[in-house]
C-alpha cells in the first residue's frame, strides 16, 4: 500500500533535496498519501522539510500534510516561518486545526498572523474558538459542519450543502435547526440521499434522544459520550441551545489515547513524550520529581529501620527481609490503586458503592497475604528458622491487607478532591507501603524475639 | 440530554418490573437512547433484564441494545437464551458482532444456532467470519458496506445503494469494485450526492493511494493504519485483492483503548478487568503470579543479603538504607522501560536505531543520579556518618546508572523476542533491579568499610 519509510529512502530523500531535484521529489514523495509524507517530513530538518512542504502548490495536500506531522516538528516549522505565511497556511486548515496551531504562538504573533489573513470569516472562526478552554468542548470543536432547516425541502438541502459542501471535509450527519439556529435534531447524510427530493427535512429527521454536548462540557465528558453512544461526530451548541460547531471522532481518539497515555505515564513516573529528541536535560528534569519522592520514602525508611537498630544489632537476619516486605507491600499496593483507576476512568465507582470495593479488596488481600504467607513461612524455614519465618509469614500477611486496603482506598480520597487518581499507582503509595510495611516488620519482629 | 442513572431511578425500575408495568417501562425506559438502555439492563438481574429486553418488539432496537451491554452482562443474558432465540437475535446483528457473540458459544451450540437461522445469506456470512483468527483484520470485519462497480453511473449507483442501504448501517464510503469484484478505489459519499446523475463512478472515484488492509493482518495494524490515516471505515481485502469486507473506527476504537489498557494492566500487574461482578477469588487468582514473581525476588534479595551477615552484623546501620537502594532502583528502572514500551507502541523504535537511545538513557541515569546521590549524601551524613553517606551515595549512583540502562535494554530484548516489552515494567524489572541493587549496595559498603 504505501511504502515502507526505510533509511535508504530517506537518504535517497536527503540527497534529491541536496541536488535540488524536484521533479524526482514530486514524483517519488508528494504523489504519496499525506500521512506518508508528513512522516518523511518528520524524519528531516526543518529546512528540508519546508523545501519539500512548499515543492507543492496544492493548499489542501499541505494542510493534510502539516496537521499530520509530529507536534514538536509542526511547531518548528510554523516557527519559522512569517506572519504572512503562517496565516496563508491556516486558511487552508479546519477551524479547530488553525485555532490549535495559534494558540501555540504569543499574543504578539497571534495578532499579526490574524490581521494578515484574507479571509475574514475564517479569521473571526478562528479568534472565537481560541476563546474556549484547550480542554473542552468548545476547544474541541471546528466551525465547519452540514446544517439543514427544519423547513427546506431535501432539493434545497442538497443545493446548500454543495454551497457548503468545499468548507465542510468530512460529512457524517446533517444537524437540523428550527428557525433561530437552535439544534433541533440530526439527518444522516444516507437518509438524505434515499429521500424524495420534494420531501420536507421535518418529515425526515430524527428528533428523539439527541446526543449533544455544551462549550463547556469537558473534553473528558465529550470523548465518554462519543465512545458510549458510538458516535462518528456530535454537534456542540451554546447555552441557549444555538449550535455553534461539531467535534469529530478522530479529534476525540488522539484525546482518548492522550488520557489511557496520561494514566500508564502516571503509573509509570514518566512525564515526557518517548520522543528521541527530547534533549536528556529536560527527560532527566522531568523525572527527577518521583525520584525525589521515592527517595524522601526511601530516607524515611531509614528513620524507621534505624529506631530498631538495638533490635537489628541482636538479630542481623531481620535485615534480610527488608527488600521482600517493601516490594510486597508495593507491588499489591499497586494493583488495588490501578483497580480502582481503572474503575473510575470507566465511570463505574459514580454510581456503584465504595464500602463493599473496600472491603473485597481487602478480601482479596486476605486471602493472596495467605497465600504468600504460607509460602514464604516454607521458604524461610529452610533459609533461617522457625521463629524468623513465623515474623517473616506474619509480617506479610499484615503488610499485603494493609496494602491492598490503603491502595484501595488512597486513589478514592484523591479522586473525591478532584485530584488525578492515577496519582496513587506512582511512588506515592509505594513509598507510603514501603515505611509503613518496615514498621509492622520491625514492631512484630521485636515483639516476637523479644528484642 | 440522557437521564442520569440514578440509584433511586433504578429501584423505580427494578419495583415496576416486579409490578409487571410494562406500560411504565415502554414509556420511561424503553424511550431513551439505546446506549441508555443497555447501562440500565447492565444493573439488572438477568432475569429482569430479560423482561425489560423482550418488551420491545423492535428488533433494531434490540440488537442495538444487545451490543452495547457489558460484555459479560450480554455473554450471561445469550446463555439463558434458547438456541432458537439465540437464532433470532442474530439475524438483526451486523454480521461482525453476530460472529463475536457466536464465537463464544461451544462448537455444538454454533452449529444449533445456525442451524435455526432462517436468513441463509446472513448465516453463510457469519459462518464465513467465524474462520478469522478474532485479532486479525478478518476478525474485526463485517460483510455489510456499500460497493459501487466502475461502470455504473451515479444514478444507478444510489438505487443500488438503496437496495443495500437496509443491512448497512453506518455509511462513510463507497467501495469502487472492478468487474471481478477487486477493490480499485474508494468514493466519499458527499462526492456521489454532488454529482451529476449521468456520470459514471469511474470519473469521480478515487483511485490513488487506496488504503486497505489484507484479512490476515493483525489487529494492533488495523488500528495503527485507520489512525495513521485518520479513517473512519477501511475497506478488507482478501489475497486476490477481492474485497471482503470493512472495518469501521468504533470497533477498533475499543481495540485502541484495549491495547493502552493492556500496557496499563501489565505495568501495574493487574490482569483483570476492574467489575465489580469479578469474584474474589478471580481477582486474587489473576493477581497471584505477579506476587510470586516478587516474592522469588525478594527471597533472592534476602539470600544476597544474608551472604553478607559478617558484614552486617559488625555495622548494622547498613541496613537503614535498604529501602532507599531498592526503590530507587525499581522506580528508575519503570521510568526507562516505560519510555521504551511507549516509543515501541507508538512505532518509533523499528526505525530509529537502537544504540543512541541507550546511550542517551544512561545519561539520563547519570544526570538523576549524580543530583540524587549529592542529595542523599547530605541527608546520610546528618543521618550518620560521612563513610556510611558515602557508600550510599555511591551505591545510589551505580544503581540508578545501571537500573536506567537495563530498564532500556529489557524491553528492546523481549521486543525483539515477540514478547510483549510492558512485561518489563511490571515485577520483573523491579525484582531484577532490587537484587542488583542490593549487591552493588553491599559490595560498595564491604569495600569501604573494608568489612
Amino acid at each position: 500500500m504505501s511504502p515502507e519509510l526505510t533509511k535508504e529512502f530517506l537518504q535517497d530523500i536527503r540527497a534529491r533535496i541536496a541536488a535540488d531535484d524536484a521533479l524526482w521529489l514530486k514524483e517519488q514523495v508528494l504523489h504519496l498519501h499525506h500521512a506518508d509524507i508528513a512522516e518523511i517530513l518528520d524524519n528531516l530538518t526543518n529546512d528540508e522539510a519546508k523545501y519539500v512542504y512548499f515543492l507543492t502548490e496544492n493548499e489542501d495536500l499541505q494542510a493534510d500534510i502539516l496537521m499530520e506531522l509530529d507536534e514538536e516538528v509542526r511547531d518548528r516549522f510554523i516557527a519559522s516561518l512569517s506572519s504572512k505565511e503562517i496565516a496563508d497556511q491556516l486558511e487552508n486548515l479546519d477551524s479547530d486545526d488553525a485555532a490549535d496551531i495559534l494558540g501555540e504562538l504569543s499574543k504578539d504573533q497571534i495578532q499579526q498572523v490574524i490581521a494578515q489573513m484574507e479571509d475574514d470569516n475564517a479569521a473571526e472562526d478562528i479568534v472565537d474558538l481560541l476563546n474556549y478552554d484547550d480542554n473542552t468542548a468548545g476547544g474541541l470543536m471546528q466551525k465547519e459542519f452540514f446544517q439543514a432547516h427544519l423547513e427546506w425541502s431535501v432539493r434545497r438541502t442538497i443545493m446548500e450543502l454543495r454551497k457548503q459542501a468545499e468548507d465542510v471535509e468530512k460529512v457524517y450527519n446533517i444537524f437540523v435547526v428550527n428557525e433561530v439556529e437552535q439544534l433541533v435534531g440530526v439527518l444522516s447524510l444516507k437518509r438524505l440521499i434515499f429521500a424524495d427530493t420534494r420531501t420536507t427535512i421535518e418529515e425526515l429527521y430524527q428528533s428523539k434522544n439527541i446526543i449533544k454536548v455544551t462549550t463547556s462540557d469537558p473534553a473528558e465528558e465529550v470523548a465518554r459520550i462519543m465512545e458510549k453512544y458510538d458516535l462518528v461526530s456530535i454537534p456542540v451548541v451554546d447555552y441557549q441551545n444555538k449550535l455553534v460547531g461539531r467535534i469529530t471522532l478522530d479529534d476525540v481518539v488522539d484525546y482518548i489515547k492522550e488520557e489511557a497515555d496520561k494514566d500508564f505515564k502516571m503509573a509509570t513516573g514518566i512525564n515526557e513524550n518517548s520522543d528521541p529528541s527530547t534533549s536528556i536535560f529536560k527527560s532527566s528534569l522531568s523525572r527527577l520529581p518521583w525520584l525525589i519522592i521515592a527517595m524522601i520514602g526511601g530516607t524515611i525508611g531509614a528513620k524507621v529501620i534505624s529506631s530498631f537498630e538495638g533490635g537489628l544489632s541482636q538479630l542481623p537476619a531481620l535485615a534480610f527481609f527488608i527488600p521482600l516486605i517493601t516490594a510486597m507491600g508495593g507491588n499489591v499496593g499497586v494493583q488495588s490503586s490501578a483497580i480502582v483507576v481503572q474503575a473510575i476512568a470507566k465511570g463505574d465507582i459514580a454510581f456503584k458503592s465504595i464500602l463493599p470495593r473496600i472491603g473485597k479488596e481487602a478480601l482479596v488481600g486476605l486471602m493472596n497475604g495467605v497465600v504468600l504467607s504460607a509460602l514464604i513461612f516454607g521458604i524461610a524455614v529452610v533459609f533461617s528458622n522457625v521463629q524468623l519465618a513465623t515474623v517473616v509469614s506474619l509480617s506479610l500477611l499484615t503488610v499485603i491487607v494493609f496494602a491492598s486496603t490503603f491502595g484501595t482506598i488512597f486513589p478514592l480520597i484523591l479522586h473525591r478532591y478532584r485530584i488525578d487518581p492515577a496519582l496513587a499507582i506512582g511512588p506515592f503509595v509505594t513509598t507510603l507501603n514501603d515505611v509503613i510495611g518496615l514498621f509492622i516488620y520491625f514492631s512484630i519482629g521485636m515483639l516476637l524475639f523479644q528484642l
